[in-house]
């Protein structure tokens, strides 16, 4: 190589190779390898491709691009210093170093120009799923016959590990059923893992695969060429009908004479040597760490003025639209913008106890049927579950590629891509998503439900069939681990509401909250509506007393959910018996914590010691209110296939058992 | 069709067709569909292929059948019953009722002749890979020239729902990538899920994505030609190399007038009315419930004589092996029974503190390898991260199709396939499995981890990279809440062991533990190994007095896993101050919770409330142990990208922060 005269393209390509060989081994840690094969690509993709303005990340109509093996990181940080999103050398020179801008993996909402949060391997592809999905929606929904106001595509680089996760299987299934003609899948075949190559556990014919999932595929045999890469690219362009899929065989590390093409390349620094040797081959000019050509800097540095003058002709549409549609217009105005229209809450049903029993599942389905109508930007769907869920929302129809204006999205029974999908969504703007199923299977899509605690992204989840009340679907669906499971994730709220009207509450609550995403958690069987008129505090404070009693407590009674009318009962019954029982309702405890210390403590008397927590699920967690003198009425094991009214006596959650269980605990605490 | 004579082979589909619809009606709850469009596939395979004894439900060369859609469970309770696994017509009638053996989906270790519990959707596929992948090892282990002992194959029926789901699609890839040629998958394709007919989610073309991994496919357009299936399997019978797809378009339902292929007959009875309906179009001799034709007793019944003839002949061979391979034959006895191999910790090393700074993870590794070599039931891998899992057992090599005696299992970067896999290959029976991958990604495999739980299967998960202490790879990879989140799980034990000695004692235990799974924490980093000569106690109890001080002490200070020699560390500094504290190694709460009350007080004397528990993750369930006037230090939010003892610094895990939290603790308490 080095006896040729380095062309543009290749002094580019190799400013990509070069910076990440470079900034990995700064950082002493990181993975040079995909960023060295992946240079060509990348390099075609943002320079002859991609519609994106460096100088405004947030441009709604960008095409979007997702580094689905995030640990690939150096290659989009070197884009995105070549290309103008103000990370600088020295972010690249602080690579992976504490408080730096550039990160092990890409962290959304950390480093500008960043789409999305990726690292564990899988959940890229299927975030890009969910961002064409997005883009299609919002494309059916808001243009004109005279007017285009959203028209952008994405792409999504990903590695043989990504294709090997279940969560992209699911997705690549997905998009081809939708037909996302704009969706993009660049496929670094290396043939390269941790543990060797991938003949040892990955022999599939992946192209054959895609194709049989409805994608258009195109193999390319070299990787390096970026002409042919180029070529491909425009292709795909072309194909509006089926998402495409071009399979590059690459080569790990790339240019590094002694570690290209092995697994040592993979997620270890090349060595200084090694570096210099690559460097040599290469025909690069220069030793120097981070030096980055002057050529280079021009043909990458294009992108600013490219990127503003695409935009600017953009706004240019927009402007005439928003001429001509005002009404669009202001919808599309608060669903990129995140803002609930105004008026969203205002159907949202009241519910009181002469309502009779109703499951929160049915609530659920009813507040959001109340909500969907006035706040368009909601689109959600469930795992195929919406029957059970209450998902649908009547007011819209089917996202369908015949019908992609459609808010009701048929997720299929693939509860992980449903999670990245609608991370995916929410990232790419303009929707609010939401997604149902099972609550126990929760640990399908919990993957992606901490990558969107750790983006901060407001997504709802619809978690139905929330105990051992499921019944006779017995313990394979009876959820017991998960509430704790999920209250044990940093940044998620989750709600249990106690009754219609809780659950009223708890989807007002879980719409205005947008730094992070927020689980609701419902009965399959039906629950008295609580009286709540004579309650102090209310949902939105996580806890409150729901039913109090005269003067200091001999007991403080809590619960969540399902267990909340059946603890008020118990409270009843100790009045008769002369016990004085507040009941405390507990629906969330983020928020719960949130209070203040005065109101937690108002709600919590510090010195009524005797305390019950009742909850059809484990301790775990409770003793933190219910203290050393306290206990907590809960499942501490499974449970079993038998009508659900059955299991509660059986287990234990009846207010006979809360009642005996009080009467002993004020005895021993005596 | 009530208009013809019906023949024997009718009168036996529909008699699994009435009882399920039938035991559904008697419970009210249930699914009948699937069921009654299976009903001829499971006619044929059960009667004319399956090898089995009824008598003896546990012998071990009989061929495995897994139902992945555990929601037709009457399916395999019809055949239980009908060809003599004791379960009675009483049985059936008592179907999803409290203490049945008859619960709503199948439950292993509950009813005779459950190979699995199923019913989360695509579990059961990657089940029946892993029996699959169990025969192949043991028929390369102990089949020898002269005689063949291991020779069975592996049937799997699942529906649309389960081949929509991630953790099916792993392993169907892997099956592929093995060459499981004994493994079938009967495919209900019944075009019918909860929310509608498949059309609305799940168009692939099925067959030619097992194509591409390497399958064989047989379609059957018609699923109730008994004979085409019958020539079906008995074509997959013939194809050795390649696992088997066999195709069927079924009707869900099939018979019901008004419910056939329809959603409505998924997941509900069909109603009193329907049931005679569909009775009358099957030409059904009797309306009666529970009516099992004298035919149809004496066909399947004759499973029996044939099964136990089929044992009986196994036997003699097995007796001609055991005399001629004794020593085989004592080593797959022990295999079978899950005896621990005389001697198999007979290698462990034992460690000192002058060994220095070793990473429990790296200690892992050695004490696999020590204990490998003389336990070799013991097989396994990582999900691609084997050299940082350090999971490879030396002494042997990988199980590939061309070396399926191999013990080192290469699951690919396949988390949950990985975890469902082992289950089957556990429940298989002959292996005890063990499976790796980074700590953060136990959420990937957790719906399989919870049905080894439920199943009781003493599975052991190698978690590595257990903290911030991660480090640069940043918060995507940095477990934060997953020790919590395991804990969570009902009967898995978890084990954080705090250096290199208490993670060979974490071995032991984890080996000995018959009745569930474990999972073993490890860190990334090196550890100081722990003087533990003056313990009292050890890592078996769960918790022990890892350092004490003279008289009562004047703070308990608790720790797991990498957090524990900082705490000693804290004590050493406390001391110098002239306070008095005890360090409590809690390696895992499970074991701590099995002991009596007053060792329990022992260790956590009562009177001490001054508490403090360090875990380089959240308090969730901490407050258990530290009380009301104790405290945590722990991770309240996610990570950060920077050198792991950065952040261990940055986070307040470090002795200095100990010393000064608990002097502050104690001045509060005063």
């Amino acid at each position: 190589m080095s006896d040729h005269q380095l062309t543009v393209d290749d002094l580019c390509i190799n400013t990509l190779r070069t910076l990440a060989m470079d900034a990995v081994q700064a950082a002493n840690s990181g993975h040079p390898g995909a960023p060295m094969g992946l240079a060509p690509a990348a390099y075609v993709l943002w320079t002859k491709h991609l519609k994106h303005n460096p100088k405004n990340s947030s441009w709604p109509d960008r095409d979007r691009f997702v580094l689905s093996g995030g640990h690939g990181s150096m290659l989009l940080y070197g884009l995105l210093h070549l290309t103008g999103y103000g990370l600088t050398l020295d972010d690249l020179k602080n690579f992976r170093q504490w408080e730096s801008k550039t990160p092990g993996h890409p962290e959304y909402g950390h480093t500008n120009g960043v789409e999305v949060t990726t690292g564990p391997l899988g959940q890229g592809i299927a975030n890009a799923v969910g961002m064409a999905m997005a883009e299609r929606h919002l494309a059916a929904t808001y243009n004109t016959d005279a007017h285009t106001i959203v028209d952008h595509r994405t792409y999504v680089m990903c590695g043989d590990g990504d294709l090997m996760e279940g969560v992209a299987l699911e997705a690549i299934s997905m998009a081809g059923h939708m037909g996302l003609g704009k969706l993009t899948c660049l496929y670094d075949a290396n043939d390269i893992t941790i543990e060797g190559g991938t003949g040892i556990a990955f022999t599939e014919d992946v192209a054959k695969k895609f194709e049989a999932c409805g994608w258009e595929t195109i193999t390319l045999e070299n990787g390096n060429d970026h002409n042919a890469i180029d070529a491909a690219i425009t292709s795909a362009k072309a194909q509006d009908e089926k998402p495409t899929l071009i399979l590059m065989k690459t080569t790990i590390a790339y240019g590094s004479p002694n570690k290209a093409g092995t697994s040592g390349a993979h997620g270890a620094p090349l060595g200084e040597k090694e570096i210099l040797l690559t460097k040599k081959n290469l025909g690069w000019p220069s030793e120097e760490p981070f030096f980055v050509p002057e050529e280079a800097k021009e043909v990458f540095g294009a992108s600013i003025e490219k990127g503003q003058a695409a935009e600017d002709a953009w706004q240019e549409k927009f402007n005439a639209y928003a001429k001509a549609e005002p009404k669009l217009t202001n919808q599309w105005v608060d669903g990129v913008s995140g803002f609930l229209t105004f008026g969203w809450d205002k159907e949202i049903p009241t519910y009181t106890p002469e309502d009779g029993n109703i499951a929160t599942r049915k609530a659920s389905g009813q507040v959001l049927n109340a909500i969907a109508p006035n706040l368009p930007g909601l689109v959600g769907g469930s795992a195929d579950l919406a029957p059970s869920n209450n998902t649908f929302m009547a007011c819209s129809h089917e996202f369908q590629k015949e019908s992609y204006d459609g808010r009701n999205i048929r997720f299929g029974v693939r509860e992980h891509a449903m999670g990245a999908v609608m991370n995916g969504m929410f990232v790419h703007g303009g929707v609010r998503p939401f997604g149902g199923t099972f609550l126990v299977f929760a640990d399908y899509l919990r993957p992606s439900i901490r990558v969107a605690s750790l983006m901060k992204l407001p997504i709802i989840y619809v978690f139905t069939h929330d105990s051992i009340a499921v019944g006779e679907d017995g313990p394979t669906h009876q959820p017991v681990e998960h509430v704790a499971a999920l209250r044990a994730i940093p940044g998620l709220t989750v709600l249990r509401p106690g009754c219609a009207s809780e659950t009223a509450d708890a989807w007002r609550v879980a719409l205005k909250i947008t730094d992070g995403p927020t689980a609701i958690i419902l009965s399959r069987q039906g629950l008295p509506v609580s009286d709540r008129s004579k309650a102090e505090g209310s949902v939105p404070s996580g806890g409150y007393i729901l039913k109090d009693t005269e003067g200091t407590p001999d007991a403080i009674l809590m619960a969540s959910g399902s267990e909340v009318h059946i603890t008020v009962e118990a409270a009843e019954k100790l009045a008769e018996k002369g016990v004085k029982a507040r009941v405390v309702s507990m629906p969330s405890w983020e928020l719960f914590e949130m209070n203040q210390e005065n109101y937690k403590d108002w709600v919590l008397l510090p010195e009524v010691k005797t305390r019950v927590a009742v909850e059809a699920g484990i301790s775990m967690g409770w003793e933190k209110y219910v203290g050393d003198k306290g206990t907590v009425i809960s499942m501490e094991g499974f449970g079993a296939s038998a009508p659900g009214g059955t299991l509660l006596k059986e287990f234990g959650f009846t207010s006979d058992n809360i009642v005996e269980k009080t009467l002993e605990l004020i005895e021993a605490n005596k």
